[in-house]
């Protein structure tokens, strides 16, 4: 698949500026380690990034300068970049740039600075007699995340495919007498034989009255008849994540659990089925939700239908209920985003389906592929 | 390994109120998910605590009701809590809690609190005409956390010993004609075999060239002969990081490589003896630098000794040069750090060495205990 190219960062910070600019702001000063990345290409695990109207004046230390060095030659190249290495405070080293490049209105990202942080450089610019005004902004970058482009959308799509093979895996290795942190181990063996760089997040595998715990990792208990096995997890791929879970049983399994399956089944399609551009997340949401208040089940599923996935395994938009804090989005082509309802009965078990979904023109394309149907093993 | 007891919860939770008493606070929001972790011993990736002087009240979603209700009926069950179910919002429930239980001057986390958190917060209770004042502070439970008690140093302790076999299982794989990948590979399966239960950071595997980039991960290079390679892993267990670093080399090897080795071994070494009480962290960090120093190296160990160990693969305390940002720490028994100076010469290749250390009373106890001389393979 395509990495980015410098075309592809160019076009992000592009992106960025208009937005910069609709704010009057001269710079703006991104400190969200996957910002950064997502605008420059540099993904060490420090670096901040000032970008300004001509420049991406990128701060790094020590560590990453010959990393960044080997990237400035490759065809993933960041366009306009000024490099400024940081002997020791990232914080000291901000102020120095922006006096040296001499900005004023300067935003930053209000979700991703502390208030230490931001009290340090307020402090600080005034007994360095700075004329600057340090202004916050709102999810400036992550709303040009939440459309991917066109290399993104392959990686993402090959993130996706591949956890086919996973899921053979881990189905390959539930059965009775296993404990779940040995098929989590063979979920990770299987995601690194698949090529991934990491896990996306910690391996999921909750089993019999476990699987009621949407949160459960995978712990000492061992599966056995009857059994309702969760299994979530994903693979990180060129730094693009991957999201999937499955829901399989050990047999022979009651009609309590099958029933319980049916539904989650029908709210997950019902909710992909919703997905094309202009919709908004919180009908999703609602497409998902109402199958299951249909069969007495809302109070089963208490968290939303799913988050966006890119360079985070949690990013926007979220397709949730609607709620105070959190407007509805209208979905636009690009967008990439899970489907997972669930429904989870305390002490006898629940049942997640969850895929990840590209928007398309006239609706949606399922990227994970593996089937969906119960499999009782 | 005992886990922690409602004993050691109860004594981490007494410290902490100390602070708040010495700063006249009612109540600590603490909204850092490790810190809640270590108060409490919830371990979801949500949730959030008000610890006053009597109560822990823990604010967590339909997610980890039912784990938190197992987990109180265990002998790590958090002393004094009480459990608020939050519905939507995190910070929508907070607001309630703290009108509901009366506190007035409240200190929150400023490390862990985004300027627009905090803005969310002052502009609601104002709405809603609560009469509190939201107090920054500064590393109050970091700074209880520096200090290990027993139950953490027993865990601490049994994490850092079981890399030995990782150490062999990683010296094993590396010869002429494997990628880095594979090594990393191998890595994380010895680091599953040997019971933890994830990786504690994205493991190195750095050959060749990429042995002069502090942060390299593992790659597609071939490693191959005279290379340089280091290696640098670490797992969790229960909860606790443990980091080590080894470097070998493929023969034959030259000159310039052996005299780079045996500086480092050297100023590693000279490091570990500084550690005793009373020490302060720079003090511990110029024993090795001023060995590399002599050697003409100083300018090639571009970051600091070591950094402290427990839940976080990261905190306190750090051991740097003295900075304009951080007071030297003296050191205390029950600290638990890496000590891992490197030197890296671009386009040559690096060598780093690191351990972990316990301040005892009168010293240090290195707990990582695999061999640490030049193994050239």
């Amino acid at each position: 698949m395509p990495p980015s190219t410098t075309a592809h960062l160019a076009a992000r910070q592009a992106r960025v500026r208009q937005a910069l600019d609709a704010l009057s702001l001269d710079a703006l000063v991104v400190t969200s380690a996957t910002n950064v990345r997502y605008l420059t290409g540099h993904a060490g695990s420090a670096g901040l990034l000032v970008l300004t109207a001509k420049t991406a004046h990128l701060l790094v230390d020590f560590r990453y300068r010959d990393a960044v060095q080997m990237s400035q030659q490759s065809p993933g190249a960041c366009p306009d970049l000024r490099t400024w290495e940081v002997p020791g405070s990232y914080d000291e080293a901000l102020l120095g740039c922006l006096a040296a490049i001499g900005v004023s209105a300067i935003g930053f990202e209000a979700a991703h600075v502390t208030v230490a942080t931001h009290e340090w450089w307020r402090t600080a610019a005034d007994a360095r007699r700075l004329a600057v005004a340090f202004r916050p902004t709102t999810a400036v970058v992550e709303q040009a995340r939440a459309v991917k482009d066109a290399s993104e959308i392959a990686t993402l799509r090959e993130a996706a495919r591949r956890l086919d093979d996973v899921v053979r895996a881990a189905i390959g290795a539930v059965r009775a007498g296993v404990r779940e942190r040995d098929v989590a181990a063979a979920i990770e063996s299987a995601l690194r034989a698949a090529g991934y760089e990491r896990p996306a997040f910690d391996t999921i595998v909750a089993s019999g009255p476990h699987s009621a715990l949407p949160h459960h990792r995978a712990g000492e208990r061992m599966l056995g008849s009857g059994d309702l096995v969760v299994l979530d997890f994903g693979g990180v791929l060129d730094g693009y994540c991957s999201d999937l879970t499955r829901t399989v049983a050990i047999g022979p399994l009651s009609p309590e659990a099958r029933g319980l399956y049916a539904a989650v089944y029908e709210a997950q399609q019902a909710a992909v089925a919703a997905v094309r551009p202009g919709v908004e997340t919180t009908a999703v949401d609602a497409a998902a939700r109402q199958v299951l208040e249909a069969r007495g089940l809302g109070a089963a599923f208490g968290h939303g239908t799913g988050h966006g996935l890119g360079l985070e395994i949690h990013e926007e938009p979220r397709i949730t209920r609607p709620r105070s804090d959190l407007a509805p989005v209208p979905l636009v082509p690009g967008m990439v985003f899970t489907i997972e309802p669930g429904a989870y009965l305390s002490g006898f078990g629940g049942v997640r389906i969850e895929d990840d979904v590209l928007v398309t023109e006239d609706g949606c394309e399922v990227l994970t592929t593996a089937p969906r149907e119960l499999q009782i093993l």
